[in-house]
């Protein structure tokens, strides 16, 4: 096999984070190593990193199996991400002079991008620039994202294990929330700007040993803030404590967020932009004023993205393996391609890989269907839980040192 | 032993909940049955709901190991909480009398009461009056908080398991914060009104594959803005993800708490007080607005106190423990005591269990002593580092069921 194998291999991280990104890196560079690749680079930041020839040679940070098991254990980008979206083609072509100049520099003839819709866009581009320039040089996509918004996959690496969290932490909560004989409303402000399958995923919570959260609200479904405000009244009628997942993204009829209804401008970014947060605490003063009840406004944060102490073992083990297939496919003279997880049975789970054009999955953004939303659009189906339910199943233990979950820092390495 | 043993128990649990509280519920049924008690009450909702006569004959509801094993493992107070003091004995007879009624008519000779500060002014209370009017019923007090600041004894439980969350999970947000190649100032909030135990618990985090937080600011240090502005800012010159743990519970010279010097009323509660959060979102806006980079405040909410996902094995039997301790020494006679943890090596960590009188511990407030906050203020010393590290040790795995941490619900059982 390593006969076959001309040139170096380069991989890079995109976009937010996921618990299991660092999977499918280990899963790059393992199956990249074993399958006879000479060296495998490491970009930092992305292809912004890139452009600045900011890259590690990643056998000097990976030098154990040890290493590996540490490194899909490790939460945030090892290598460093970026937001980086390249210009069309017909726009800039000196931007892509520069990047084919760096990679055949490294004499890399593959290269492998982990991360979700822009990252795709820029594999698009990259390996269309190849084919009209003649590079041999081969690129192929990985996915990853906790929103679970990549259209064609049946879903993304990531979005299991923030899905586990956020059912876990729900659990919890809900429980707490019982603690005292008193009337109370917690708002649980989950993640997804335009997709709601983190805040659905708060419904798998309810089981045999929990009543789980009591309203989902998803920015698929447009939020009546009179509508929600009633809803809330009712259910505190019946029981005394009420819990609602709401996503961040949520949007009134006229378009604006939940989160701008407030004049509150404590919290600006530095261009002035307020931040996607607050939706909670704005329905959370409105019920603690109109109600006058005890609330809560708790924010899952970006621990969804980064709690790898409680990662799910089918989701790490996926992202592991789309690493890998990419790899396989760029050696077998794939490109332009992104690894897809294709779903042949929900019980038994069985799922598989299949590779597929990029080109069609880039800038396309999947929202949970609407059938898979209740009538009143506030709850998710059944089968949007068969749907989610296999994908958090099972545990890798994070390996404990000294009490707490020992991660691979790209500086020890 | 049984023979010795006349008359039922009652348990209750009072104050807010931790993680491992439900463990010292287990050591206080388990001990009593073990040792021979008749029937073991449990009281809903603490001395509240035991005015109510609102009791559950415990055997009922925890019928196996299986069980025992999972109310351990349950977040948030099995049998309810409270936040209930009882009036001084000289102001008000009537409720005592009605209280000691009700434990006359269910049998009870053993009374433990799992709580903090406030619950251990109950049983104060409750043992004093007993004397007083000559009834043979012994109370005992069970500590627990996730705040640490019990007098006398070395530490709490529920405090180890919240300090390990706090490391872990800074841990995790540390490294998301180094995912972007961008300056950035992100702000965890941590509970603790008054003391700065778990905050300054963050600084376990630092360790081989960590670089800890920058900084750290307990309630028990004066909190000046502005030089808390320019220390930002000098750092932000030296590094560019800058991460700071700062306590809800911080208060500027005047007095005020630091989530008090903004003009959002967003978020009051039903009796118009503002609730003690918002110290991190309102620096945050500060920095946005004066350093101009990109900011994150992340308040680390209930979960401190109900993250029975991740609790620590010595946290969590010491909690069974003492709730043992506590039977046992009421069974051969002990009352108006709480059981105390005493520490007899931090290497190898030793710790025994010991009974001390409750007058000198309800209603005092352990801090940390200045000695192990550094000179500036802004930091906590080896010593505190070394004082916190035996009790984050070891793991207690979660009963996973179809892929979440299963519970002991009341209801179910």
């Amino acid at each position: 096999m390593s006969a076959l194998i001309k040139g170096n291999v380069i991989v890079g991280q995109s976009g937010g984070p996921t618990a299991v990104i660092n999977s499918s890196l280990a899963g790059v560079y393992k199956t990249a190593i074993d399958r006879g690749a000479n060296k495998v680079y490491g970009m930092l930041h992305g292809v912004q990193g890139l452009l600045e020839e900011r890259v590690v040679d990643m056998s000097e940070h990976i030098k154990s199996d040890l290493d590996i098991d540490l490194l899909k254990r490790t939460p945030s980008s090892f290598l460093g991400s970026c937001r980086y979206k390249l210009p069309e083609i017909r726009d800039n072509t000196e931007i892509y002079d520069r990047i084919f100049g760096i990679l055949d520099k490294l004499e890399i003839r593959y290269f492998f991008y982990i991360g979700g819709n822009d990252s795709m866009d820029t594999i698009k581009k990259l390996s269309d620039y190849a084919i009209l320039n003649g590079s041999p040089i081969r690129f192929m996509g990985v996915p990853k994202t906790i929103d679970n918004d990549l259209a064609v996959t049946d879903h993304t690496p990531g979005f299991g294990s923030a899905a586990k969290y956020i059912a876990s932490i729900t659990k919890e909560v809900i429980r707490d929330g019982l603690v005292y004989d008193q009337e109370s409303v917690t708002l649980l402000e989950i993640m997804g700007r335009n997709a709601g399958w983190l805040t659905g995923a708060a419904a798998l919570a309810t089981g045999e040993d929990c009543e789980g959260p009591d309203m989902l609200f998803l920015p698929e479904i447009t939020f009546d803030v009179d509508h929600f405000m009633k809803k809330v009244t009712d259910l505190q009628k019946v029981k005394k404590s009420v819990v609602v997942a709401i996503s961040e993204g949520v949007k009134v009829a006229d378009g604006r967020y939940v989160c701008e209804l407030t004049d509150n401008i404590d919290y600006v970014d530095a261009f002035g932009h307020r931040q996607l947060t607050g939706t909670s605490r704005y329905l959370a003063g409105r019920i603690s004023r109109e109600m006058g009840c005890k609330t809560r406004a708790i924010e899952f944060n970006s621990l969804q993205r980064c709690a790898s102490h409680i990662v799910g073992r089918v989701d790490i083990t996926e992202a592991f393996q789309v690493g890998g297939a990419a790899v396989k496919a760029a050696f077998e003279g794939e490109t332009g391609k992104m690894i897809i997880l294709k779903r042949v049975s929900d019980d038994p789970y069985i799922c598989v890989t299949d590779i597929y054009d990029v080109h069609k999955i880039a800038n396309v953004e999947k929202t949970v269907p609407r059938e898979w939303i209740n009538e009143a659009g506030d709850y998710v189906t059944q089968d949007f839980v068969n749907y989610v339910r296999p994908l958090i199943q099972a545990e890798l233990t994070p390996i404990m040192v000294d009490g707490l979950p020992r991660h691979l820092r790209l500086e020890d390495a």
